[in-house]
């Protein structure tokens, strides 16, 4: 089956392939009267944007969105707006050999084992490229959850872990990192794979804050259930945590509550061991999400695999890749963040008045 | 918003509440003709079953299911099958407390915050014995699947992990341990625990072998994006890992590489890093699944908190209470993983034929 | 596919056979806070119910509804309301012979052909009764439309319509006429139908005042159809007309066309052609519905059909029927404009505020 | 709540607005390895193209269809396909006058009422030009059901119905009419409406032979119940009808009787007063479909309306529009028909194989 579509309520559809025209989105479900136009949506898609340093993949998408419907002087109309993309720089001839051959890592084995045929070029449908959809889609969700604010950063690199958090040198290097001195270490770490035909595997943190306690919905839109299916569903991710994630179950049950005082207005929390979401509904501390994607399956090392035949071969994946996928994941988790939280505050809205 | 169902073709939605008279799930989407009857529900049901050592609850609950609809002389008709489990040992006057003063961990407060009331007796809907319907549900999502094998263990608890892995072990022990010597030591750590009025965390690791290549569904219903959905809405789970996880971030792109040979039919691979999963697409490799489960909430030990009108006090949850949720956990893990394969069969059969 | 939840937000999903233990009905989606009690329902039941007079089936049952999770000290808690009505008076002997022969306009032959085998008794699934767990599901969506009043009543029973409309008629017979008159003549007309081992279709209509201008959702979740689906779901029907329906397709544009004019706060119409519904949205006129029942497709005169094997036969449905199912019908398609509402006012508050 | 996506596996969002750069549409689901073009989709458009006789609107717009997504190398891929078609021949000034003053019948009232703004330009989102993208994604429906033929025509105008039926007249003239003496009463008949600036209703009827027994599905997604979503959700309609509809509602229930005979490998009936579906479900015969169109709202005669500030005004109409909306209409229901069908088929081999 293929199920391009998320959200509950605030909607979106993608759909595109990395070497096809066009990709794009649909948002359906967006309150009426908001202030939107290209402006606003094409930050975020520069962000993410390709060709940017020597750290991301060579091809050069403009990513230029445009806006088809659900606008109309400069507001939301609470129609469909259809979001479009063009495709600018495919060099499909650099795909013939995946036409015959599996990438180990890959789609395209899964993809041929379904469908029977797919489009190989660039990875056709399974290509990343799709989340630019995501991110233009994830533009207008921020529009819906003005009261929140969402970072993202990536958190380790190969192993190689941030000791400090700076929130102002996210956007001063090319890795959204916030910390300097893992900068540093992580371009020496990336230039030695990218030189060694190699690629690295990266963490990546996101933070929302202003979650007004109470979103979330039990117990199969639960907001983590939501946040990991949003983060698992971009492509190279393995691992997902909510608040301490993993590090939480090694943890006893006194280290791990979180003691509630009395607040200002609200309860205060003295930690967030819980990533601000108790039974699937936000606490209304801050909303933590790490989210783990493997190394870049496109290397340029020769491996072992097969072709559509059967036959044994070797691949070594030539093309234009990022040495390390997780660094541009970091706009997506962001754009996947909040296009939840934005889902979630009209469920909430829904049910709750 | 309240969203109590899960899953696209087969699909099943729970009610219930912990200290109601009953609990229970509908099942719809099942395909016809499938024998079925009590006798193939409730053995599941028995190991999630509270109440069987000392390392789980003591809540004597005989999780007897019934079925009310969807089934004609011993098969399954395609119409709802209505799956009741009758309450029988609940103690709300445990709960008393509870009602005025939120437990750290749990879902208390946030409960509150969404509905201005709740039912605070053993938690309500937010209490883990919701997952006893998940366990019926997932008895009839196996007869989906008769091609499909899932193995489900605990693999750590307080941070202690198994060294080695007899399947033939997992079920001879209180623990669903693979590993005798772990399971030894788990009995010494879970006393402490429990003695000290503390609680423990746990992985779960689960496993499903005979999974068609090609059982998946691009892009927001990847196999792996709904089986992170699926463990996280999982009380107390705060992270899920496909394959290699985050671990896999970690490794370099030729370490991560699952080689591919030609193989007998199908392709065989040389590691299985990806955790039987491509672009959200089984590859016909074991599908490997990783869940950690937080310590238990409730513990004796008291800790600070708040009235529900905001005044300080603290709270020890007395009531009866599993040291460590991750264990029966694994059962309900291993339910999610038919459940989520059940769907994605019928889906991959709808598109695809 | 099996099918057997309704709705967007405030969703229900049915159970149940009309011969197995039970039948029932999950509401989810319910906003909390709101007094709920068995009370609150069962006065829409017993309207209802059969056996209440000789113009329905002689079955007896009781419909006693019991509310099993959701409910807590007298209010909706905002997670899943499970109802449950026992089958009582079941009497499966009657239905030996339609084991093996198809009953022309039952849906007996069509579940064969989809599902290889069928709950034969009382139609199983495909019975009418599964509509009283829809009546369940609108008292509880009536609470959610407290500004909302629904009135149906029967308006043509075997072609022969009411010529007067008295709203204080509608329950002082047994077929739900607002024209006293006509009340008497559906007697005879029944009686005779029913002596004669015939039985007779109906026309219910239905109105719904105080529904606020703006509910609805353009393009495929209109009011309109939503309604269309939700009344063509019910047993027997075969046709829905909103306003004017086929009517309309006779009017020229001027005759058509509802003038408007200043109104007391919303604006005043001239004609309400258009049933309350303009683009899929209300206009805060009534919401007007028709509905169109066949004659009961049970009837005691021996028609030609086929067995099982496909060899030649002819079948007389004894049991125990309604000569018109149009009449019970006014209940259910009161229940079904009620949980459309419901769920189009929490659609509407989820994009809108 | 905005709501443009329809279906249950093959779905499909559209987007766009009467005046916007393009209107769309997203079908996802399709089955992979189907042979489209656009050469297999432009023949649909061209049937509902505007500007193609005195008796349609004089807008002309090409309706050039293009895949922008989900077809490689001439076949499906299974992934999401993305049909754009742009608007050429908009003249917005000619909807200055809709800005501020509402036009009874159409949606004007109803969407500022919801979204306290609107696209007026020639209705936006509520125009009728929405029905290309459907008709557009109906024609990669019918890829997925060549066993299925489909069947739509006008059969009655302004009162006047066919008297005969000859399919191969139906594209002979511009009413889609199988009955070639009441097509040249038609043509005087719309004249006389056209130049009297008034409009006329019709009804469409529609047929499909080919679908197999068994597709459809109890109880929420009746393929009758999806039918008449799925036809009320088009513009104008009022009224929907399967077989015999609301004459179903004046016959006994022997008249109604669809006799069952031995038949060659199927049942023969003797009669479809059913039209094709028992208890939601295709029985094997023609499915049968009546939709009525109301006359076109838009009417050069002025009515007496308001305008946004609740002034009492009048307006006529006069831009560019059908004089009877019904005929383009049957193109719409004919695409309506066919994705209804195709997701009933893939839902069907989903449960039952």
């Amino acid at each position: 089956m293929s199920w391009n579509s998320f959200g509950r309520v605030f909607r979106f559809t993608t759909w595109g392939e990395s070497h096809g025209p066009a990709i794009g989105v649909v948002v359906d479900g967006c309150p009426p009267g908001l202030a939107l136009s290209e402006a606003d949506i094409q930050p975020w898609l520069d962000k993410r944007r390709p060709g940017q340093s020597r750290f991301t993949t060579q091809r050069q998408e403009p990513d230029q969105v445009r806006i088809l419907s659900g606008v109309f002087e400069g507001r939301t109309t609470g129609t469909p707006i259809s979001l479009v993309i063009d495709n600018v720089d495919q060099r499909s001839k650099d795909y013939s050999e995946v036409a015959q051959a599996y990438r180990p890592g890959h789609a395209d084995y899964a993809y041929d084992a379904k469908y029977r045929l797919r489009d190989y070029r660039g990875g056709g449908r399974s290509s990343a490229r799709e989340t630019a959809a995501r991110v233009a889609a994830g533009a207008v969700a921020r529009l819906v959850i003005p009261e929140v604010t969402i970072r993202a950063w990536v958190a380790e690199i190969g192993g190689d872990a941030v000791q400090s958090f700076d929130a102002g040198e996210i956007d001063r290097n090319p890795f959204f990192c916030p910390d300097a001195a893992a900068a540093a270490r992580w371009e020496t770490l990336i230039d030695g794979a990218r030189k060694a035909g190699s690629s690295l595997g990266a963490i990546v943190a996101c933070e929302a804050t202003g979650v007004a306690a109470g979103w979330g919905a039990p117990l199969y839109a639960k907001l983590d259930a939501e946040l990991a299916a949003a983060a698992m569903s971009i492509n190279a991710v393995k691992g997902v945590e909510i608040g301490d994630g993993f590090a939480a179950a090694r943890l006893s049950g006194e280290e791990n509550a979180d003691r509630m005082r009395p607040g200002d207005g609200a309860p205060a929390f003295d930690s967030n061991h819980a990533g601000g979401i108790a039974g699937g509904i936000a606490t209304g501390q801050p909303v933590r999400l790490r989210v783990a994607f493997k190394p870049t399956s496109s290397i340029l090392t020769p491996v072992d695999t097969i072709t559509r035949d059967g036959e044994a071969t070797e691949i070594a994946t030539k093309g234009r890749h990022d040495p390390c996928v997780g660094i541009r994941g970091a706009p997506v988790v962001e754009a996947m963040m909040a296009l939840v939280l934005a889902d979630q505050k009209l469920l909430h809205r829904a049910q709750c008045g």
